[in-house]
């Protein structure tokens, strides 16, 4: 028992100025995505990142990469006016040894079309590696699992 | 590239302090919308308030009408059992050149009818102007729109 | 009109520094439950700490206590592949005259089965009573309602 609680006090470490910043640049972030800012998207990863937005799949790696990526992807909804919303929540951090911190947010994908009713699906988790430099929060890397496929 | 990178950096301004007390006071604000506490869900607006819940609809003005506004607006579900819940998500603050915060954020609305299963509907956003004054956070003007809509 | 304003006012006096934490302390306590990992859950409540995740039944005490429920209940799943996100929003809290702080969140059940669409429900309503001591911040007791039941 002493353990366990030892576990769960050990576990979050994260400063609250960063949870804060995390959390605020998240929504930047996802809202740059949405509305198919796509270099605005790519610009919050590290020159070299890495987006992985699919299990089994590639990840696109630099910034011209990712956008590039986007653009691919979302060629599948060409002539299909949809509006999408990638709904985040529990963000959880953790500083590595390395100096990066692990985020991992459980995320669920809202799309709407006109007229229609809000389809919420896929659910998944988010797992990202942070870093925090001068020029502020960055993602060095994001791969994305579904809950659909276990 | 580097343009981009700027521009992703220099958006997100507001202090940490401003973002947790902002969310805190969406918290408490929709607890009260969403129990019928109108007079409350008013008094999170400044005297003068704006409030246009839907696109098309002339604004309610200043915290009696935003009561009389929602008084109204509940008619609808007279003798109806709903409960909602409006749920926030991506909270994006930006600080304006008069002063004011603008605030994008993500809703959806949750209906639930005893014995039945929630509706998630409709995908909405949220677009504030905030003051922080003496008295703490105040909404100036707030105006919806519909994911549906596009 | 005044009256109305200073009662939201003085509603939210809880600091930045335990809004953030607390957030933070959700989003680990709620991956622990919805990865199994149970013990990890049960060491977020207090030693004597009482949970009860359905109306009419007795709520589980003590962080034993705790850990046997949550067996107890997931046996249902047993054979049935499921991953099941409980979401929150909305976190309110409000410091109480004894030392503890009370919080009220919203909460969302997202339930999910290998290649099946993400199943919303219940909704419902988490009352919380936290403490805030050296080892941070613990939960005393909870409380769940459902928005179907009224």
């Amino acid at each position: 028992m002493t353990t366990t609680a030892t576990t769960a006090t050990t576990a979050p470490p994260a400063s609250t100025d960063l949870l804060v910043r995390a959390q605020h640049f998240y929504a930047h972030q996802m809202q740059h995505l949405d509305a198919g800012r796509f270099e605005e998207y790519a610009a919050t990863f590290t020159e070299d990142g890495e987006f992985q937005h699919s299990p089994g799949v590639d990840p696109a790696r630099t910034r011209p990469g990712i956008v590039r990526e986007l653009v691919d992807f979302h060629r599948r909804f060409d002539g299909d006016p949809v509006q999408r919303r990638h709904w985040f929540n529990h963000m959880a951090l953790e500083h590595q040894e390395d100096g990066t911190v692990r985020s991992t947010v459980y995320a669920l994908v809202v799309t709407v079309r006109p007229g229609g009713k809000p389809d919420v699906a896929p659910s998944c988790l988010v797992h990202d590696t942070l870093v925090d430099g001068p020029e502020g929060i960055r993602l060095k890397s994001r791969r994305i699992t579904h809950d659909q496929q276990f």
